[in-house]
């Protein structure tokens, strides 16, 4: 049987269980060294095989490359970069043709969100027209679970899991103290385009909790919003406001860009948890606490979606079976089955069909006066962020692993342009 | 046997473990029920004996009360109310002796920190000399971990878990992101005063990560701070920054209050953590990424630290037993016995010294630098974090309690004044 090695890149933002994808299709391409003798991955992505930086993954042992699937972040090193649209500047698809050539990559597997999709999809193409046929298949990854043809993304359920899970222990200590202290809590959550992530804070209404989400696909009505919030403090005590970082005035400039100005006069960037605190403040004087989120809702694998974790594994092997059987520009998807009890099968989709187009929340997921969920929404949501799946712990910190990411010796001379 | 009630109140800031002291108190309280026949919750603290709102805790469930053991926040509320001082103004203490008086109430607990150690103080005094003898003992918690006599204080555990897991985590996202995006991560954390909180994030170190602590103990120098950043990111690509909300300029200006307008002339309140981030940014032009953890940090149950969880439940039930050995105006204490493997007892201390007293952590815990921990520092928080202890989860999320807090029938008219 002809064996050919495979190439493996993270891109663009990473997430708890980015890694668990790496490690389902670094467990499975061990599985078949009959027909893929290494996987090579990219050292910071595709940026890796430009540079021709190919990490050895044979060197890893069996025991670091498993525990891969409980280490938040991205092993092997991501990257935001851009290639150039090969029908404007070749270069850089043929410098990507020659590092496989030179490393015998017959298996291309790149696991990312839309614009890799895209990416993926453009290198297929180019190999074959220029007869050197890579099997390119996307895993599918992005917590802003906006990718087209697949019910969900493998990142999203932690985030959403961690985003409800904050929401409502933030709360409780809410309303703890807000008979003589603190009567509004915000916390900002990542989700520039779409409201998938701040849906989750929603949840939190099913434990009693009166929660206001704040959604980029909802114009920001100041005055509506403050009545909201007001008709909660005054009814509850307290309220919970959790604020996309996407949320937009009318006019489409978002409410984290105040054009604030510090003491010297330098722009100052702020969230827009902040600026929705102080707006809440200076109408009603309610003592406020602000949270942003940030990195720390995509890297929190210690609270990952049991569910989510799998997904992603086996996304990754599936990538690996979806190569073996020949398949070509493919992405490996999940299909929603059932809700209660959850049940999922993993389906395949044309890179063609996913390529640049984004899935935005569906309007009967948002409740009809904007600030919250419906029905609909948490019964799409639940299951994705089923069971919990906790790494090791030593010392009483989780035990996860630093690969040694031992590079492949260079056969070709340095590429045009430093990155 | 002579049989009274008791009162419980939590006071101040809540945490993640404040109610596994009221379960520990709750538990013990009703194994004694020959000498305690109630345990009536102050409803928001302290408050709730002014105002004659007490939760009746015999009419919660067995179920309920050891479900309190892994719920966050105060489940009957907590206040932020300094009470008169009974020198000056009688009225409130008489109040609280006349809602003993009429609830029959011998023993009266109170969780809470130094201040509230100081309130408990002035209860058992204030009620002997007036010739109604009340048994005070003052349960311990801040997460500040600024009592002293006492190796810690429940609920600094929890948090230090907390901020040294998202550090890491974090940390790996930033690293895998470093090559063409994110180089800078900066954490804001909880601590005005005292670095305990910003000294959990310093362990990160302990992984390879590049980090820089800012304490509130040592006044912040830009330039050096600056260089420190750059050497980081020079020699590993990235950089993690954990900030005190307490750091600040040596003329004593916190870094968080910059005097920031928007752009209607409005007072713009942020945190240290972006102006930090925009510190960086204008010096050295990184892209950055900040999170400013909040709330999230002192409510997050979810990764509690198991030997927290325990002392607290502990210091609640020590405080029973002091209580029918007939102790008074004092505290159930943390003795440290050694560091690896980690053992302690409960030790006891008399309220009169502990009162009023902060603890600040010991200069020999800061890294001569000023940037991060000493091998010391790591010594005595490791064990603090030691352990996981989950609370039960259902559809993904977790199973936290909410109380009755029926309240008890009111035997007395109004307090004088509203609150």
């Amino acid at each position: 049987m002809n064996v050919k090695n495979a190439f493996y890149a993270q891109s663009g933002g990473v997430t708890a269980v980015i890694n668990a994808s790496a490690c389902g299709v670094i467990e499975t391409a061990r599985k078949h060294s009959d027909r893929i003798g290494n996987v090579f991955a990219g050292r910071n992505g595709i940026v890796g095989a430009l540079t021709e930086e190919l990490v050895d993954t044979n060197r890893e042992t069996r025991e670091d490359i498993a525990a891969l699937r409980y280490t938040p972040g991205g092993a092997f090193g991501s990257c935001r970069y851009k290639l150039a649209d090969p029908e404007k500047d070749r270069r850089e698809f043929e410098r990507l043709l020659e590092i496989f050539r030179a490393h015998d990559i017959g298996y291309f597997f790149y696991n990312g969100g839309g614009d890799s999709a895209d990416t993926c999809y453009k290198i297929s193409r180019f190999s074959s027209l220029m007869g050197y046929p890579i099997q390119a298949i996307h895993v599918p990854k992005t917590i802003d679970n906006d990718l087209p043809l697949t019910d969900c993304c493998p990142g999203f359920g932690s985030v959403a899991k961690y985003i409800a899970v904050s929401t409502i222990e933030a709360s409780f200590d809410v309303r703890s103290m807000c008979r003589t202290s603190t009567r509004v809590f915000v916390l900002e959550v990542m989700g520039r385009h779409a409201g998938w992530i701040a849906a989750a804070g929603g949840l939190a209404e099913d434990y009693g909790i009166p929660v206001v989400v704040l959604f980029p696909e909802v114009a920001f009505d100041e005055k509506r919003f403050l009545a909201k919030v007001e008709e909660n403090v005054t009814r509850f005590g307290y309220c919970t406001v959790v604020v996309s970082e996407g949320c937009r005035y009318p006019d489409g400039k978002f409410l984290a860009d105040q054009g604030a100005r510090d003491a010297f006069g330098h722009a100052h960037l702020g969230g827009a948890a902040p600026v929705v605190a102080n707006m809440i403040h200076e109408k009603f004087a309610y003592p406020f606490h602000w949270a942003v989120a940030n990195y720390l809702q995509r890297s929190a694998r210690h609270i990952a979606s049991a569910i989510d974790v799998e997904q992603a594994y086996e996304l990754g092997a599936a990538a690996v079976e979806l190569a073996l059987e020949g398949r070509n520009a493919v992405m490996p998807t999940i299909e929603r089955l059932s809700d209660e009890p959850y049940r999922y099968k993993i389906g395949v989709a044309d890179l063609k069909d996913v390529a640049n187009v984004e899935k935005f929340m569906p309007r009967s997921f948002i409740r009809e006066d904007g600030y919250g969920v419906t029905e609909e929404c948490k019964r799409y949501l639940y299951p994705l962020m089923q069971g919990e799946n906790y790494p090791p712990y030593q010392k009483g910190l989780p035990e996860y692993v630093t690969l040694q990411n031992r590079l492949v010796p260079r056969k070709l001379g340095p590429f045009y342009k430093s990155i």
